[in-house]
């Protein structure tokens, strides 16, 4: 059930084919949370199919964060361009450890493994630029706080209730934010 | 880094190594969440070790909830044997699809793919027990809200003040929960 | 030259697609073997397809036998809900060691690696009702009687009057019977 | 639970590692079956080990039989040296297909996909000599004779008579060749 | 954008899929490296698809050579059939070692790991005629020569300047060569 | 054969084992090809370990070049941070085509597949820096010039004056020069 987009003949496949263009261009950050993602993935750079690799550039605006989010189908590595980052992750059940660490220019950070949930904060006063690199072609994403409060249909709030320990109104609250 | 166990010499190997029993207890789901998932995985089977599969079984009482939470290294089917469960899982970003279905005694329902949310909901009478088996004998569970609000040490407050888009009073009440 | 089916228009998903229904239906056992398998492979659960995952029930008559068989694509953990199963697996050359197991409810064992002649036999007096999870939506089966001894067209009887050391009669009976 | 040998400091490794002699010398095939497999295997040549291919020589006497047996980690590739050569392959349930060809020097065949029964037969008047190769360094071998009749410890005759719907003489017969 | 073939109806395959014939026959050497590969490669023999194997036979006239090349998606081994063979391969940065053999009639040898250069050279007064296996049923096949100074359109002649340290003519001359 | 460093005890681990600094110190680029490739592999992020992923900074002085060269375990992504930048790749035999582009700040540029001969060349006036990103935690890195003109011990000089076409003058100088 796979959505791979077909492949081309390779006949027809020229250097453009492997090309995307404009990662330098700073990303939109006036949002709710003050970031913005700009990915190279196999739906940008249909030249990625089947290769497990893939690239983003992360900007956040000074005091944005990226939400905690997780990629399904791959591990992740970057490096700071520009500006003080905070990043973590979380690891499973049953320790959820958490690993946290300030990064200045030209540090390289490994998120891991596939699948946890991480996150990045800009904690300095200027904007942050940040290449990451993924172990698929199509890592796939998942904003936590989407997934859970804002799916479509939404989830029971019954469910929400239970497993965050919140009232009908919190839950309802958190939805409509989403 | 990952922690797999010694193998053990071929030669010492013996019948029982690939034994597991008691999975027919009725778990105690005398929490908060009101279910309890038994697991067979390599950490209680050892002989499961590089097979690529493991078992679960999943008991909830009425009403309670298996809460969202994520395997990072395997796929789920499972099966009701008795009782009426609500299960569901949410696609990435940016659909944030939910997929939800209600299942009876001799259903079988697959989550994919690897890496979603997903949840469980008894919505019956009586006690649910449901068998699951997955893709990897070391799957790994992230529980959403323990991940999130319950890691050790805690993730920033401003993080999740503003990933969430709940205020500082809201976030420190769902740490002190998890 | 994989017969894999065509993938579906993610679009047009819907939960019924992960979902089969009857797995508890006792299947029929009233059969030479005295043994029935409900497979929910990628052929009877759509939904299965690319995840590396399967189930199956088994039903077994009192004395009957689920015959010696191998998954050329998966490995196999099972649990029994009812009844009493000897359960057995045989390794490779030159060891062709016998793993031999009684389970009783409730008992999970796993049948490794890859590829093994294992077998199921009921020594009980009730039916025996058995869960079997597979790391492949798509296992394959072989039944060694049916491979060497039914095989379409026929192997030929001097194949197997040299390998299994018999008279020309008794393999002409053998293969009479599948 | 696999006993992959451990490997060797790459600084100590020299072109021995990678070397095996003597596949030309001709196998005895003075037994039951008349014939003999010359494996080049990670066991007989450790530089093999984690490169996912592998070698052997099977040298068949006149009428003699390669008996029925499977690889369960390989599939498996090969061309005749001299001699006549059938080779046939049965596929998994419900079909039970056989396919048969007869060889001849330079012919080249492929038994697939991985783990299906397969067999080679001498049907001329020469030695058959022939090279085949195999996509592991450790594929194993699995002689359905040997694992069915001469398991140690042996499998209860009742899984057996059920299972071929032989009587315990036969049974007995066969249990006592392997 | 990897060029697989189509897989066929399973129900239409036959064993002539799975067939391959003449590699017996002596390729033709004389060309100025005085050798030649016959591949029985998936391009070549159908059934191969998917199976992760392939064959090939080098035929190498005396002191011919069976120039530098690599497989990007195989590991290989040899058996020497007729002849005698030097065979070589190098690893890696820094290192460049050069793993060197002289390999004779029987002799096995392995070039490893995936992707390193290697080479074989005929230094008899014989011809040589070795059995090469590949973990792969695409392997492909990059010739050193070819691929950096053969290439359509040329690389420029500034690159190869400065990556072989050699003057324009020297590069002028090596691409018209090839 | 391979030399995975061994995992650390998981209690035992901390943020700084994920982390590298300094990828943004300009890589020495006086040397015969006016370039430095600054590797961050699992040699120098063992965090790095078993994840698939890694990246590297390539500091190119004007008119340098990133000789040709291969990764036998990754595929490449890179992208531009400064500077004017030609890439190419060469696939295989038998067309060994060529495609190159011209890239500038903020292109991405896929070298595929794996285990192509690539290269990169500053053609501008200023210094080029560039991130790639590779599929695995070892790619490997075979400079074409090196492994077969720097080999040690040395390739045998008839190898390389048939392979490719030069007197022997003229390979042992292009030897002298690695």
């Amino acid at each position: 059930m796979l959505g791979n987009s077909v492949c081309k003949d390779p006949k027809l496949v020229e250097a453009n084919d492997f090309l995307f263009s404009g990662l330098h261009i700073a990303g939109n950050t006036t949002n709710v949370v003050g970031s913005r993602v700009t990915p190279v993935f196999a739906s940008q750079l249909r030249g990625l199919n089947t290769l497990g690799i893939s690239m983003a550039c992360v900007d956040i605006a000074p005091w944005g964060v990226n939400s905690p989010h997780s990629h399904p189908r791959a591990t992740e590595i970057c490096t700071v361009l520009e500006g003080t980052l905070e990043v973590g992750f979380i690891t499973s059940n049953p320790e959820n450890r958490h690993f946290c660490k300030v990064l200045h220019k030209g540090d390289v950070f490994v998120f891991l493994p596939i699948g946890l949930i991480h996150y990045q904060r800009n904690i300095g006063y200027n904007n942050v630029v940040a290449i990451a690199a993924l172990s698929s072609q199509n890592p796939g994403a998942i904003t936590i706080g989407n997934a859970v409060f804002g799916a479509t249909p939404e989830i029971a709030s019954e469910v929400l209730i239970m497993a965050f320990q919140l009232d009908k109104n919190a839950i309802n609250y958190l939805q409509s934010k989403f």
